[in-house]
């Protein structure tokens, strides 16, 4: 290491900065650690949080979860009997739909995500749908809205956190009801005792601390329903909702960090990159590809086909002495490919412009 | 809830803003999240923390820590034989020294914690000092530096993270070498395979990744231990060592949050307002005062009596219309207080200001 671009006290040119307010959430809701993208599995603890209240603490020998509404046979079921239905473990890649909002203009004042609201984790609990069967829908049901125990404010409104599916999406999702997370218990802060998790969709839909189902015969109203997690173009904008993951890939950062900028810094010679991709809605990945020395050049798809996991892959470089934005993108089965900048919508949702990562190499 | 005090898109008046580098700190560094401080122990997954470089990935199979230097009988253990020794296990609260950064002006530019930066675990391992001893270090040693795995620039200086302790220091202190934490395997980001924990002082003398512990016949000239975590006044000051953590309490926020500022809403009547409180190197917690309607009065102390880990406090408060400032303040055995104020130093160190909780009660 010959030379060396980091100055004490350097700082990227293109600050903009960020208010006492973002950054009180940026505490809070934390983010994944990319030098751990190498993982099939992210690390307990390292999984992304987005927390909207606080979080609830649920003695689960007392939790109770209510199928309720218009149900032709509502019931009710303890933790017990819910661990005792038929069990399964699915990895599943969540990833929170504001990520990547730091990256749009004008930045949209919530949680500032850059990279790094995503996970993955195996989770364990019983398929949804065949519960909510059993409680007998009626055929005017609309809605299944499921209610966590997490409540506060947003824009002004005091609601418990809730979230709906129709019943066609119900039949179209492998929706979970979750109780472990890589072979433990569900911690409180991913929603113990109970959850679900939406495979393929952002989230948002992934209530957690579930308390109850509710089968009703209109569209739900609720605020995370219809007041947030939409696609507007402008404030009046009625807009579109936010569902399915858009397509999306990072790239591990190589060679070695400056603490304060997380500038990176890399010896010269053959360096093998790497990182994850995944899209929405099991849709899988059928490229990955990283620019280098300004070529997109197709990286080696590796790890796992699971339908709701995400994809490794990687490629080597020759790295050369100087200063390089290396950067990777995606591409779905269905042709879905990352952007090259960010689009915009007043909420900050679903940016998936590609992943650029600045590296300085050393001189020979 | 008659009243409502949350605006959509309000924010505090009071708003310095971050640079882009100190958020991207604040992704990686992640807090607790303070209704959580109802617990003994800090759920794992939401201990804070605070990462220099990379974690690094290293398989325990083939894991060796060394004890080389100016020992008489150096010697290598595998985790196997580190796993051998006499077991012991130990709620310890451990603290950044950076915690409160963000409180003082200027604001020192580094990782920007607010109060988040605190956590409680059972850390299960073995006592450090018979480990040494058994390594028979010279007469002439004047430090023990502990090495880790983690590498990367800190104001422009290639290193990996080590901090040393005196023959004193080591002697005086009832410092672990940990491969556990809450019953469970240490985690990547806590120091997976082997750390060390030194109870009573800041968390910046718990090296994690522990690769080597070297005995030297000087003082050790670290760049962790000399260019940073030292209290100076301006950038010429040599300073003193930060160390022992100074005395602080922390409240668990009453109410409901509004989602985006965090601010806290309220019913009118009776509320029990609960924290935490600790101090460095064993000095007991004598008292805890809240501010409560423009008066400190003293809370009930509950909870553990371990000597490393925080102590719990309770106090009722009728809560009246209106806004109001709580606030905590912890005493130790020895005296030490909270000051009302921060103070400042140029790494921002040691900020242990009183904990100021604004709060909303609804109207009667």
């Amino acid at each position: 290491m010959k030379d060396n671009p980091f100055q004490p006290g350097a700082t990227r040119a293109d600050q903009p900065e960020f208010t006492r307010d973002e950054l009180g959430l940026a505490y809070r809701n934390s983010g994944a650690l990319l030098e751990l993208l190498s993982r099939d599995i992210t690390p307990t603890g390292t999984h992304y949080l987005l927390i909207h209240f606080d979080v609830p603490q649920i003695a689960p020998e007392t939790h109770v979860l209510d199928l309720k509404g218009a149900f032709d046979a509502p019931y009710s079921l303890s933790m017990a009997e819910i661990m005792d239905l038929p069990q399964i473990t699915r990895p599943v890649t969540l990833e929170c739909a504001g990520n990547g909002r730091a990256g749009m203009t004008p930045r949209p004042l919530s949680m500032p995500w850059s990279y790094e609201a995503v996970g993955t984790s195996e989770w364990t609990g019983t398929p949804l749908a065949p519960l909510i069967e059993r409680a007998k829908p009626r055929a005017s049901v609309q809605d299944f809205v499921f209610t966590g125990a997490d409540f506060g404010y947003d824009k002004g409104v005091p609601h418990h956190y809730g979230r709906s599916l129709t019943p066609e999406e119900l039949a179209d999702l492998d929706a979970m009801l979750v109780w472990g997370m890589n072979g433990a218990p569900l911690l409180p802060q991913h929603g113990a005792p109970l959850r679900i998790i939406v495979p393929g969709w952002y989230g948002m839909a992934s209530v957690k601390w579930l308390t109850s189902i509710e089968a009703i015969e209109t569209r739900y109203q609720g605020f995370q329903q219809v007041q947030t997690y939409r696609f507007r173009a402008h404030a009046e904008d009625p807009g579109t909702p936010v569902n399915r993951i858009h397509v999306k890939s990072l790239m591990q950062p190589p060679g070695v960090p400056d603490w304060f900028t997380r500038a990176r810094w890399l010896e010269p010679g053959r360096v093998t990159l790497q990182g994850r991709a995944w899209s929405g809605a099991g849709v899988p990945i059928a490229k990955v590809e990283v620019l280098l020395d300004g070529a997109w050049q197709e990286a080696e798809l590796t790890g796992r086909a699971d339908t709701y996991a995400w994809t490794g892959w990687r490629i080597d470089w020759e790295a050369t002495p100087g200063t390089h934005e290396l950067a990777c993108r995606a591409t779905d089965a269905k042709g879905n490919t990352q952007p090259l900048e960010p689009g915009y919508n007043t909420g900050g949702f679903a940016n998936n412009e590609v992943h650029r990562v600045p590296v300085h190499v050393a001189g020979a």
